[in-house]
């Protein structure tokens, strides 16, 4: 029962990095390439977004694993 | 039981800051891009923003490991 | 069986709370790069929003904090 | 089983009042970055408005309430 | 099995006012906004919308009620 | 076994209402605003819809209530 | 059984008639707001339309009386 | 087995008369205020739509009484 | 169990018939409105599109009568 | 067990061909609307078009009455 | 059990098929009637299109009659 | 039980075959229409995009067929 | 059960890269056609995504294969 | 049990990277088009975010392995 849950865990945390990450990441360079001499602003408040987005799936994540290992 | 539990509680947790975060994040680097001037104001609302929406799931994190412990 | 209503609870919370937030949070970011002007006034209203909305997915935390403690 | 119940009960009070009231907020952002000068006439109106969509979301957390105490 | 049926009654009753309101709400705002001089009309048409759009949610409230007591 | 059938019911019926009410009230402002001579035609014709839009979900409420007292 | 069966057809026939009508009707409003000399005759096609719409409904609301009295 | 059987034909037949005479009557009125002197053929070409569309739910509606009557 | 047989093909023939049709005949009026001097043509056309697209929904019909005579 | 089995491939054959040949000849009046003097050509790529999409939704109502034979 | 394999396989393949080709022989009638002088290279690429897209659901029915006579 | 899986297999690359190929062949025909001195270009990229999609639908099919064989 | 789960990897892969390549070669297409002197450029582009996009699927496709030999 | 676990998590993580890759991919190839000069900016960043992005369904591949090999 718990490798479905950590399944689900997993999943869940993957979609959700994925998601995010990539409405981050592509709103970023449409706006990189409609303002170029911004994109080091830009580029460092994605890192920072993505930092932010990725901190909670990295949790699930490590839920994941302790369901794996009960 | 409670494994199980604890994975739709962190999945969905995972899910909800993914969308809030990541639609925030967007439309901040958006908005970065068209009015370069107020980066700075905005990216302050924008770590105000994240740290509201980010309240309840981090909450529910906590409600995860606590049905995990059981 | 009050550990999945528990865990149904906090996500419901997590993900009204993240759609609600992130809906507002975005709009208050996009009009203050229209406005500049405003951007006082509108994160005020922001503040006022965020706490209205975030009223009833506290309540359903306690109730998820309670169905747990069964 | 009136675990679920509440549960049930109380994750889709949060679910309506996060989607009314985030629709509500985020167009009375929009429309008093677009006029400034309405924007007590607008905020009151937010308040009853909230306060309207809140009526029934508030008394099925009382109904939450009373299957939780069954 | 009925706190079922009345948990469901209650999350339908609560969803559908939250998105009719929603929406009259939120469009009445939009209007204000766009024609100022009409907004007393307008706000007595929404409170008139709003009765209207809630007589059913609360009669299905009353049914969860009834259910809930069985 | 009534009882759940009971609610499906009264759930049906306040989100068929929600939606048409809430379809024809906010474009029925949304008219109001755009053509304010026209007002009180606008209003006689949306009450007319709103009575004919209610007439299905009221005889499902009172199947119902049938389906209740059974 | 046949209980269940009732609600179902029920309910389909309340949301069928609420999806078509809504549609007719702000579709009217709007075209009468846009086109006030022609509101005699878009009222009376709204009539029209109305009826033909619910006529299926009105049958499954038969068949759905019929199945409650089995 | 058969009710619930009469139960889904009756609520599919309804659901698609509701959608596809609400699509093609909305649309007339939209088209007769946009054309108000061709108000005579486009309402005679309604007609025949709507009888070419409600021809298969009619016959699910006869299937829905021959199951019921089973 | 022929009788859910006959009941799921009856649907579905009845929702595929609702759409093609709604959609071409919603869509021929729109362009009757733009282009009347085409109203003779476009109508023909429309007379063959449906006879097209009700071709597979009434085999299903025929099937679903087979299914429930078993 | 093979009476479902043809429902469902009867259903399917019967939703695919609604689909694809509403968007092919809704698409086709749409277009001899705007360049009538093309309508020749069309009409005889939509019979083209509507040949081949019904390709493979008849041979799946052969492999229902396969099935429904056994 | 093959008989359910075997209706899946053919639904999946029909709706696939009825999903690629219309969307294809759709854009192609649009183009054919936005460039005239091109129908002849429109149609060829068309027919290859059509070939290509084709090819699995055709394979996919040859499971499905493989899974039939098993 | 592996021919429910085969069936799922097929179905779901039929399902990925189609959408994939559907998109790139009429966003093809779209931009020849739109630059017809491109055509072979485009037409080559078609090919080469048609082989890319349907590789992995291909192994897909494959282990479609190892699974009935077993 | 490891050819259910086999066939569920499958599936989810052939998907996720039909979504993903779809994506990517239609926009390469419709780029090389607003851009035509970049043709080399996006097409080297066009190969290191799809690459980058394949990579997990190829993976999931060789997990595929070790569930199904065990 | 632990099968059917690896199949959700490898198939999530193909869906996840293939959704987040195909939109940051397929928006760069649009940005490149859009800003020749920009090209290799934009590629550097696109390999940053494909990185970023395939972070988390690469730990998800990895539980997946774990969960295999139970």
């Amino acid at each position: 029962m718990n490798f479905i849950a950590a399944a689900i865990t997993a999943a869940g945390a993957a979609i959700a990095a994925g998601y995010g990450n990539g409405k981050v990441i592509s709103k970023t360079i449409e706006s990189m390439a409609r303002q170029p001499e911004l994109s080091g602003q830009l580029r460092s408040t994605m890192f920072i977004g993505v930092g932010l987005i990725e901190a909670l799936p990295i949790i699930a994540i490590v839920i994941s694993f302790m369901l794996m290992s009960r």
